[in-house]
């Protein structure tokens, strides 16, 4: 970290949820994950009430613990979030709208915080009672510390193969302030099982619209680039907590201070999103995909989601075969206009379609940056002068093995 | 065939597009395929100029052979289609369009026809320069017979592992009257390589608003339901050439001899749209999905789709993993108003879901339903009495493989 005023937002040492000031975490393994003793329950806490926003999934069939949260959330204030991995809680009718409300006040009680104020997540497979009498016996075993957001990052993992942490801090109005999340998924174009859960926290303080704003803004640059909308699962959630532990007037919408505030925020959720976007089942390779050139903002994430989100791009990728014609194919089938005789397309440093046709290239070095751990494709719509970004991976046969032997 | 009035279409016998009367068929080998003797030309002709009418790809990004067929088809008129496999010709600039102009020509002068009624498609790679010399050297090679359709039928062929036929007829006003088809493709989510090319026949003497108001109808129940709208690729063509050589006065919409002739092509063209995602690329069963109950045939097609679109849905049933969580998040995820509490779900005979939540089910006997070579889900959403139907395959690693190395 360097001295005095910084606008750039800098990378934390040893990121977690419990970077910020004010915040503890901490896990349990209560047997939800049936068989093993791995960690499946994760609290984290605020030492006061937090200004507070969170986003869920626009999945018509909704898990039990978003239909909780999203009530609580409408005040714009929680303390704190409890999540457990194993059991999404969803499609589990009354007895699992009980079984959330329960896990929320078991965690409230057992931190001594207004019931109100505790969010509540689940993660895992859909449609499976939810065994609350082993997640309510496991939440007093829970002891959140100021080190402990790792163990919290693990506990809500399920096909994750590693845990995600990304945290940055801003110098603003000469305090210094702290933005750290988490997150789990496994990234996939079509999500199952409450496919992202992500929790913000920050010592930052925030003007309650503002925190709404922002945590927008953050997520339509970041989560939402890497699984399509029409692909959320029941139980995606994304909260923020702001405790405001830095002190300071709260940060207000338009101004200098929440640019900066909104530059730390969009980097941990794209840090967290393109971890999200590595991990994915099955996948080898980051695939980052650039398009500029595009008409707005809007248009510009829509083809870059949708080249994103193509089998034949994802399998291409896979095969390292500079199947160029696949990638104009789903900039074509965005549903946004564009003029296929003006695209330019390159994969790595190299060139390989200009003005919607070939464009003479090296396949051998085009197919080394194909099997680079991250993959950049670059599509340049020459039609305006917004850009978009988003993130993915290849698809493999072990996608197919990963999600053909889930439940069984 | 039975004697008398039938108005329910009946199977014809070695199905081709040549069943109807006044139609002949070939094919060649012009080494598109290179380093094989493939067939890859084929040639469909009528006696007469036919009332036609065809239905392109929707993506933005456009095949030389459907800019040409689509200028073309606005007449209403054709008499012949020349097609070929191996090379899209898309993405192809300029020389791609003089291609397509070029091959389309030589068919016709080789047939004899006006230019003008001669359509072209052309299926396989995207962004390759066409091979346009070898094409004009094979056509003049086809020698279109009245028991060709079997050839044209294979010369269409990409990764596709059989050909695929069907034809029906049906009495209208007392006179015979066939409905052949024939088309090929891999039937994937994100087809890549016009995926989808069919010509139907018919000896049928019909209206031409009729005519495409038909075949608009046709398309809707049929091919529509197996690809996905924004999965379309450059090049997919569905043509319908009328003779009118079965006689009579020619049918008009809304009436009953409209209603039975939309009967045999409805069912001609589902035949064909069951047997594309019968053959899947790296498709082990063939699955449909059945949506009752919906408010209306829009919102019960749309919910098929996004079922059978899911690469979660398709990767459970590879694993015949009665996994119907993921099943109700995609239908969920389709855009159309729903209650997930009302949702029913049925695998095979078995119900595994009631008003969205877990019904007790015997795993041994949905397993083993999961592993039919077709596949029946049914998803009633008791709402409304529209319903939809759609069709796909399971997601294997018989897909990646095929897809990763598919140019290489």
């Amino acid at each position: 970290m360097t001295s005095g005023r910084t606008f750039v937002p800098e990378s934390v040492a040893d990121p977690s949820v419990t970077s910020p000031k004010g915040f503890r975490a901490g896990a349990a393994s209560a047997g939800v994950k049936e068989g093993t003793n791995r960690l499946d329950l994760a609290l984290v806490v605020a030492d006061r009430p937090c200004v507070a926003h969170a986003i869920f999934t626009r999945c018509r069939v909704v898990g039990a613990t978003v239909l909780v949260s999203r009530e609580r959330i409408r005040s714009g204030r929680a303390q704190g979030i409890v999540i457990n991995s194993g059991n999404a809680n969803a499609c589990t009718g009354q007895d699992g709208l009980l079984a959330a409300e329960s896990m929320a006040s078991t965690a409230a009680e057992h931190m001594g915080i207004d019931p109100s104020l505790m969010l509540v997540a689940s993660t895992g497979v859909i449609g499976v009672p939810f065994p609350i009498d082993r997640v309510v016996a496991g939440i007093p075993r829970i002891k959140p510390t100021a080190d402990g957001g790792h163990d919290a990052a693990r506990a809500i993992m399920t096909t994750d193969l590693v845990p995600k942490e990304s945290a940055r801090t801003v110098e603003i109005g000469g305090r210094r302030i702290t933005v750290a999340g988490m997150a789990k998924g496994s990234g996939m174009i079509h999500p199952d099982m409450a496919t992202l859960i992500s929790v913000i926290t920050t010592d930052a303080r925030l003007e309650p619209g503002m925190a709404r704003l922002a945590l927008k803004r953050a997520a339509d640059a970041s989560f939402n680039q890497v699984s399509v909308d029409r692909d959320t699962s029941p139980d995606d959630t994304l909260a923020l907590l702001a405790n405001g532990a830095a002190g300071g007037d709260p940060i207000q919408s338009g101004t200098v201070e929440a640019r900066i505030f909104q530059g730390a925020l969009d980097a941990v959720c794209i840090e967290l999103a393109r971890m999200i976007a590595r991990d994915g089942e099955g996948a080898t390779r980051l695939i980052q995909v650039d398009v500029e050139g595009a008409t707005t903002l809007r248009a510009g994430r829509r083809v870059a989601r949708e080249v994103i989100a193509s089998n034949l791009v994802k399998t291409a990728i896979y095969g390292r075969d500079p199947n160029w014609g696949r990638i104009l194919s789903a900039v074509g089938n965005a549903g946004v206009p564009i003029d296929p005789d003006r695209v330019d397309i390159f994969i790595g440093e190299q060139q390989v379609a200009a003005k919607g046709a070939f464009h003479p290239f090296d396949a051998r070095v085009v197919s080394e940056a194909m099997g680079a751990d991250e993959v950049r494709i670059r599509v340049n719509l020459n039609q305006g002068r917004a850009s978009g970004c988003a993130w993915g991976c290849d698809l493999t046969e072990g996608y197919v093995k990963i999600n053909a032997e889930y439940t069984t």
